[in-house]
Formats: C-alpha cells, sequence, structure tokens
C-alpha cells in the first residue's frame, strides 16, 4: 500500500499524458492505487464541462480514457510487483494499450465522484489483461477490459521513440 | 452531401457534448460528414497537450473519444437517412454508445490532423453498428467497432432523463 500514485512514480520523460502525467498542465492528473494484492483503484471528479450529449450525465470519451489511464497504470504497477521491485526503478517498465473495450451500462451522473477500479487478470512478460469498473453513487456504470503490452527496454527509456 | 456536421444539426439541449457539442466551451467540437453511401468522416487536429505516456504520440483516451462522438453522430445521422428524414427534422433520434471497442494498432503522431472514419455496418430500428478507423499521415493507427442504441423518443426529446 502506498500513498503516491502509480503515476506519480512515472520519470519526468513520461509525465505529460493528457489523461494522467503530473506535467501536464491542462491534463486529468488521474492517480491510481492499490487497493488489495490483485485491484487496484483511482478516483476522479469530472468537470461540469465533461458532460456528454444527454445533460447530466458524463462524456464517454471520458470514461474511456480514465479506464485508459488506469489501465496502463495498473499493469506497469503489477509488472513491478510480480518482480518484487519497487515502482520506478530500474530498468523501467512500460506498457501501452493494444486494446480496450467499454461497455457502458448505465449512465454515469455528473457532480459526483467516480471510483475507477482495476483487476489484474494477467500478468506476464509482455503482455498483461486488466478488467476495469467504472462506479458512481454505489452503482456499477461502466465496464472495460484491456489488453496492454510491454514496451521493449531500449524504446520505454524513452529515446528512440517507438517506430 | 452536406457542409454542415452533423453534431452542428442537434438540438441546443444536446448540444453540450465534450467531445462535439457545437456549445460545450471547453471541448473538442468534433464534425462528422457523410462520404459516400454508407461512410462517414471527421477531422481533427490535436493539441499539443494531447499527447500521450509515449512523448510525440497521441494519447489513446483522445482517440477513444474521437470514435465515441464520431461513432454515435453516424448512428443517428444513418437512422436519418434510413428514413428518408433530413438530420434533425422531428421526431428526434438520438443514439448513445452501448460498447466500444478500441483497438490500438501503430501510435498516431501528435502535430497532423486525424482522419476519423466510420462505416455503417447496420442500421435497425434501436440499434447501430458502426466500424471506425483512424488514419494520420495515410496509416490507419486505430481501429475501433461500437454498438449504439438508440434512446427512446420520449427521452430523446430531452426531459426527463435516462434512470
Amino acid at each position: 500500500m502506498t500513498t503516491k500514485g502509480f503515476q506519480e512514480y512515472y520519470p519526468d520523460y513520461f509525465s505529460y499524458c493528457y489523461g494522467c502525467g503530473k506535467n501536464n498542465e491542462y491534463g486529468l492528473h488521474l492517480k491510481s492505487y492499490w487497493d488489495g494484492d490483485n485491484t487496484t483503484v483511482a478516483r476522479f471528479k469530472p468537470e461540469p464541462y465533461h458532460t456528454g450529449g444527454y445533460p447530466g450525465y458524463v462524456y464517454g470519451g471520458l470514461i474511456a480514457a480514465l479506464f485508459d489511464c488506469h489501465g496502463t497504470g495498473s499493469a506497469a504497477a503489477a509488472a513491478f510487483k510480480a518482480q518484487d521491485r519497487e515502482m520506478w526503478t530500474e530498468p523501467p517498465i512500460r506498457f501501452i494499450t493494444a486494446s480496450l473495450k467499454v461497455d457502458f451500462l448505465k449512465p454515469t451522473p455528473q457532480g459526483v465522484e467516480l471510483e475507477i477500479r482495476g483487476e489484474i487478470l494477467e500478468i506476464k512478460e509482455r503482455k498483461a489483461i486488466i478488467d476495469l469498473s467504472l462506479v458512481a453513487e454505489g452503482i456499477v456504470r461502466a465496464k472495460g477490459h484491456m489488453v496492454a503490452v510491454k514496451l521493449p527496454e531500449d524504446v520505454a527509456v524513452g529515446n528512440p521513440g517507438p517506430a
């Protein structure tokens, strides 16, 4: 258990993601944490302008974005843990999303804090599979399923970029 | 063929979506158009702060968000067309996303215009299925698959909201 979000351990070079980079001036600054051995959690309160087409409810694209950052962060954290290493010791471990499926089950109300949960289904040398859910007012509003892949170590160091 | 984007026909009440609402002061203002009988297109140039965790490449959450708005807009347009009606005549037709799967095939570079394409696979009374793709510099970077459902007419009018 830690009080610092996974994303706050990312090296500065990787900390500009719009969704979760601590150095992105305009971004959402999502922070993810362990909540149990195999499950992770992040909390986020959307801004009023994050409305969807239907007034009073959160924009679906935001939900997908929160899942994306929480999922890849959870994959990296799980990979460090599987190697019994502290977050963001060398060499770097960096996951990117290969696929993300989002099922929108119920409308997500605005004006309340959202809880984004992750469950590590599989963590392997090159791949992670994560189940995701979004809860508002105690009710699951959306579910996600992510396949994330680990960047090769030379790419994860930061230079050169991926082909 | 029209020069006005699908989303610009939405009634004011539905025009606050962060992704595509013309009245959302902070939003992305995505606009979608027909490009052929059964295919749609939108173009969008991300801002520099829409970077992902990997510098120089677009944030995956934005790609999902663009697919979401382009897909539901395309579904509504296709439903009007199937009924041989002009966009946003009464009664309203409004689709929301039931599920969206995004496959991220290649990194999406920043600094260039993105083309988001939609193909109407199925348009029925209550449901639409749309294939999506995102192209940058002539290369498909991501693919999407959306199932969208039509809101009941009384809900689509705008009041009361969905349960």
